[in-house]
């Protein structure tokens, strides 16, 4: 095997894909390695954790066939280090590669692709394929993951639930105290309901930059595959049914409070700092008379701390929540004016950017 | 106690003194409070980790005298989250503060100023007294700090030696395998010998900003103190000799290499990566033939690595470094040409930038 390439090009494909390789974390310490592959000219490098796989792809000139496995991490970060502009040559045996510049030579130990798992295969003939912009999917995939759950004992809550309705597709997560959805407004043809694992979309984020402008999406039964320009990545879904969310999310609440945003972050931060000592709890009181909101806190050993902001109130109430859950909520809501809606102490509280419909987040309120 | 004054004032100064509060590990949780002292209209703030103090001192109007002490975080955070331009009221009385702006108020329990450690006086009359640029001061401390220990059974090892020699004064570290060595140029009437705790250094290198161009430094028997604008950081010093470091620096080595300091780095970072299977273990030589300088390593599992630049050099010669060591050495020159110079393979390795005299880096060898 043999690869001629320029160095910024080689790093930053062997970048993209050394992330997902496993580490010391690996039981399998082939799963430590990238499967360089050269193959008609067409380079591709290869890591996979089991649950999933990432493919770079680069057009290479003068290589020779072959394919083998070597340290990703390792090779990604000698590469990485050498001169820009350089031409890297790789030169892979059966369980080695040998990797030049000039002035620049190291052998790289490795092990025989014949040892690497198999990757999945999607069924390319029955996938169901969507496609949409980088920047709309990356704001809206990043809105809803914040919801999900880390409790590996409910599978179905550590994922995002891609799902179409009435001919859109959304996105949503929960983890059983709270709720994000986000709307695509693309028609879509295809019909999908599919849990991709939190993990493998971090991984999609962190490889989207800024060369891509268009994203597709390829389901089959049991796989996802995310086409973001020369890089794929494959993962397995999760098998388990999600909760039928909509029905959770209030279609109107009583009362409605319009805020500002960063008010509303500064005086729930405020509060946070004391609320530490009581599980997070922070009370939320909309006051007609006075025309405002007001966070408070109360704990018995660091103190106590009320603040107030304007706010458009129409109806008086009062409402208690996890501060921790009302900032993420507030941080991923991409407007200056938010609208903070709830019902009475037990209803889910509902947040939204004012006037916009393609996003919503409901927080539960704890018991006070 | 009663003080107004502007949120951003405030806010900084309580920053200054909060890290040193010593957070969650305080064995007294006293510890962990900022004592607030009003007097004539001067508003200090002080916290202590019982080696060293930090006070910040405040301009304020309209103050009544008194003192009291609250958790420092719990209300640097609370101001620092308060809008910029505000003006915060302080209310304290026995064992509490009131924090009020515009919409915002906060209770912070506290406890009694009579608890508060107390504060090491330094005599005035009797100390010696240094002052320098603070740009320079910094500088040089970053460059010397590196090479202090963090091995507590050789106290001695674990400051900066602050000595004066010949009219000039000198600060030096050393962790038994290396040694760094930095001159300040400005002439000194007065004598010093004394260890400095590098965590302290490290305090007063945060304190360190733009607003401040000089700093005072003060040493007594056993205390120093450092004067930076309205900061002071009093600090305990090591009770210990340091050793005669003097004689462990070569006058001369027989093989003097010049090389490009970004180059050398980059090769030992090269090699860095094989040599973390071997200890950091990297081998660098000087070729007269070929006129250039070679960093290797070999490691038995992850492979080998060579790579060569170009050199002025005028003896043949080979030694064997700590990767991590080299590299450390190589951050703290500042200039882009360095010499390496070094004698036989049990000889220390000298590191300077080329013709400059006011630092110079030693570091052992590996036995190889």
């Amino acid at each position: 095997m043999e690869i001629k390439i320029i160095q910024e090009k080689l790093a930053k494909a062997l970048n993209n894909v050394s992330r997902v390789a496993a580490g010391s974390r690996a039981s399998l310490p082939i799963l430590n390695n990238v499967l360089i592959r050269v193959d008609d000219n067409k380079v591709s490098l290869t890591t996979t954790n089991l649950d999933m796989a990432v493919v770079s792809f680069l057009p290479a000139r003068q290589c020779k066939n072959g394919v083998v496995t070597v340290p990703a991490r390792l090779i990604a970060e000698f590469v990485g280090n050498l001169p820009k502009g350089e031409v890297v040559e790789i030169n892979g045996t059966e369980d080695k590669v040998v990797v030049k510049a000039s002035g620049y030579s190291s052998t790289i130990n490795g092990a025989s692709a014949e040892d690497f798992p198999e990757l999945p295969e999607i069924d390319v003939e029955k996938v169901v394929k969507f496609q949409m912009g980088v920047d709309d999917f990356k704001d809206g995939l990043s809105q809803v993951m914040i919801a999900a759950s880390n409790d590996t004992t409910r599978p179905a809550l550590t994922g995002v639930y891609f799902n179409t309705f009435e001919g859109e597709l959304y996105l949503a997560a929960t983890d059983g105290y709270r709720l994000a959805e986000r709307k695509f407004i693309s028609k879509v043809n295809s019909e999908v309901r599919a849990i991709v694992p939190a993990a493998s979309l971090q991984e999609v984020l962190r490889s989207l930059n800024d060369d891509v402008d268009e994203i597709e999406i390829w389901f089959d039964e049991t796989q996802v595959r995310f086409r973001l320009g020369d890089i794929e990545i494959t993962s397995k879904l999760i098998d388990g049914s999600f909760p039928d969310y909509r029905q959770l999310i209030p279609k109107q609440t009583e009362i409605e409070v319009g805020l500002k945003k960063d008010e509303l972050v500064r005086i729930t931060k405020l509060a946070a700092l004391f609320a530490k000592e009581v599980g997070g709890s922070i009370t939320c009181e909309a006051n007609v008379e006075n025309g405002n909101f007001i966070v408070a806190s109360v704990a018995n050993e660091l103190g106590e701390n009320k603040s107030e902001i304007k706010a458009t109130v129409e109806t008086d109430g009062k409402v208690t929540l996890n501060s921790r859950f009302l900032l993420d909520a507030l941080n991923a809501l991409n407007g200056s004016e938010v609208e903070f809606g709830f019902s009475n102490r037990l209803d889910p509280v509902v947040l939204r950017v004012k006037k916009a419909d393609n996003y919503v987040h409901i927080v539960m309120p704890l018991k006070s």
